[in-house]
């Protein structure tokens, strides 16, 4: 087989074997193929596009490429969730309690912050001595006992996806709905749950601009997860405003443990309960509603918050912030930002509040590798709520006063205030399955 | 300038300025490009396309990445000649004495062979003694005193080019319209002629299979040219035969001595006055009737046998070949194929000769660097003719028997015969000023 002749039939859109795809993965993974010859086909990838057979085929062969997890030992039917990720997104911080309290069990590999604000496990991290480093022997009893675990990636887990990603981090090939199809279905299905939730988000602060978009890598990763096996569905999930009220690390785990306290409740909360009841539909508790009552159940019993607190002492960190979020860390300054016109907040810009976190300290750049956990924003109000000029919009939580600066000016640009008083989309737009 | 967004931007068909170009061109030959994002580019733009003005950019960077010759010293406007290169085409061997022969001065560096039979240059040190390693002031000396030089590439010029194009040859975008261009134009630039004939080919022996994207291919090359400051002209000619009755290196250069000793005349030599005659006109010689009379004339009075000597006797060879061709090398075995049918040779299918002549040895292969060449195939007929059953088709030249053999089955059923007598295209099909 010719790499030269696998290029040039993808160049030309005609459909590689699964064998000539698995050669493809298996000769860069294992360092036969060259960077540069896998650069060209992953942009042929991203310019023509795979099938869904060959789309498959990578997934598969890049989960075959290390090691797959084998849950039998978990002794229930575990069910995993992704988010293709989003400014504010802490769904998970809330669905694996909420799961686990309502007898699921969650199993889940979160990953770092890639740009914007941290990822899962950065927000964990903020949590006085946290851990996500878990040896996969552990990481399965946690499971087995408290019914969630949320550990970063562990073990020699999809080395091909490690590889393939670093290169396209490079090439500019991240945009194409294969490749990232492939990278995502690839680690599900090596860290192996037997119900796989997608959080497919679109808007300006997803991967996905459009519903449409977001659709097609829906269903093609739902696809995916059938044929291997999986049950699996996806919910397509607006983007275009920040989830939540809370942008940044410590502030996001203050939220969810708000909600959890049963202090707060709003699109956020509803999502989390949405996504629960997805997730206990998939592990056999009954149907949709039935589901979405034991999931509020376990919110408004407080049985939810009891979870996070024990899956917290499980992994080493100190329990008692779910009491007390005045323990998670705290920033220099807060400063307030105002409205500066009466009218109806119609959009908040989630690119532009994630840039603002990002300069705050919030997230990774390539200048600065340490993030600052305590940085962030705070909203107060919500898309279509009314505010008077001068009524306060959030609060800034920052380590500087001229970071601050900075960002309340971005942060005035993203927050868009209009006379009419805007429609409010449901946050759930689609159910692919 | 961060390269990923350059690539970003060609992904998106998104236009590149003059210096990102330059900045992409650059970068890449000095080593500070790594092989893997240029790839992922080239891929990009196989993909997607350039525009005129990126590639004019892209050419005039290449040109400018190493030596550009000046060419003034030879006294007189000078013409090159390139052609995209197609089964048994020996034009350039005809064209550089006809037009020398008629007061031009033709400057030429030729490539050697890159698959199927040799290059212009291979086919040159076919004559016993032939050097085409010449220093760049005896080229201009030679043309200067002679009218004509063929060398091959000498100099360092067009780095830019050399380094692309391995690497385009190893990842598949090698077939790519601003690509070509830019090879073919900047090495032509580089090179520094005052005029340009381009000889673009279609057909299944060419690299553009259509006569469609010859002429996309011609018009790019002569904007280029143009843009570039050079009398510039294309003319797109068909290759769905090989070009006259031999294919292989001695085989070629006998034929083209035929042709100049006036004892054959076919669509080859026709082709070959045509070609004259434009670069005359190029050159300023009259109107293309009084250039092609010229042209004409330079072959029946021996004029161009002479320069053709003359040529050879400067670089080194033995230049009685032009009087005596049996003086070239010869094949150990010639085996005669014959017609299995009656009926109209309606075509001779270019890319299966060119496989036949390869591996009888004609030209190099990955296996084999050396190139047999006496080795190779005259036919006895053209497309159109009429052949009995029986009768002989052509003679193989090969070193052994088995590799006799297996080209005669190749070359049997390269050659098509119908009971219908084909309608013959013309050899010029479009020219392009």
């Amino acid at each position: 087989m010719q790499i030269y002749d696998l290029i040039q039939k993808t160049r030309r859109k005609e459909t590689l074997s699964d064998t000539e795809v698995r050669y493809l993965i298996n000769g860069f993974t294992q360092g036969e193929i060259p960077d540069y010859m896998m650069s060209a086909w992953l942009m042929a990838v991203c310019c023509q596009g795979l099938s869904t057979e060959e789309t498959v085929s990578m997934t598969l062969a890049m989960r075959d490429s290390g090691e797959c997890l084998d849950l039998s030992g978990v002794g229930g039917i575990t069910v995993d969730k992704h988010s293709t990720g989003g400014i504010g997104d802490k769904t998970t911080l809330l669905i694996a309690p909420i799961v686990a309290a309502c007898g699921g069990f969650v199993p889940k590999m979160s990953g770092r912050g890639l740009g914007f604000t941290g990822g899962t496990i950065d927000k964990l991290e903020s949590i006085p001595g946290f851990s996500v480093e878990i040896s996969v022997p552990d990481f399965m009893k946690q499971v087995r006992e408290i019914g969630c675990a949320v550990i970063s990636q562990s073990g020699n887990l999809t080395p091909a996806d490690k590889k393939i990603y670093a290169l396209r981090n490079l090439t500019a090939t991240v945009d194409s709905i294969p490749l990232i199809c492939s990278s995502i279905m690839s680690k599900k299905l090596a860290l192996g749950a037997d119900c796989i939730l997608l959080d497919v988000k679109y808007g300006n602060g997803a991967f996905m601009k459009t519903p449409e978009s977001a659709a097609e890598l829906a269903e093609i990763m739902v696809s995916v997860g059938k044929l291997a096996g999986k049950k699996c569905r996806a919910v397509i999930t607006d983007m275009n405003a920040p989830l939540g009220h809370a942008v940044g690390n410590a502030l996001e785990v203050s939220e969810v443990i708000g909600i959890l306290q049963n202090n707060d409740e709003n699109a956020l909360s509803e999502l989390a309960l949405a996504l629960s009841a997805h997730m206990l539909e998939l592990s056999g508790k009954g149907d949709f509603q039935t589901c979405l009552k034991l999931a509020s159940g376990a919110v408004t019993s407080g049985k939810a918050l009891e979870k996070l607190a024990a899956m917290i002492t499980a992994q080493g960190g100190d329990a008692s912030v779910t009491e007390n979020t005045a323990k998670l860390p705290k920033s220099k300054i807060q400063k307030l930002f105002r409205a500066e016109q009466s009218g109806y907040i119609s959009g908040i810009h989630s690119e532009q509040v994630g840039l603002a976190c990002l300069e705050l300290g919030a997230g990774k750049t390539a200048a600065r590798s340490e993030i600052d956990y305590s940085a962030g924003v705070v909203f107060l109000h919500d898309v279509g709520d009314f505010v008077s000029a001068g009524e306060v919009l959030g609060i800034i939580h920052g380590s500087a006063d001229e970071l601050c600066e900075r960002a309340k000016q971005r942060l005035l640009r993203a927050v868009r205030i209009s006379d009419e008083k805007p429609e409010i989309s449901p946050l759930i737009h689609q159910i692919i399955s």
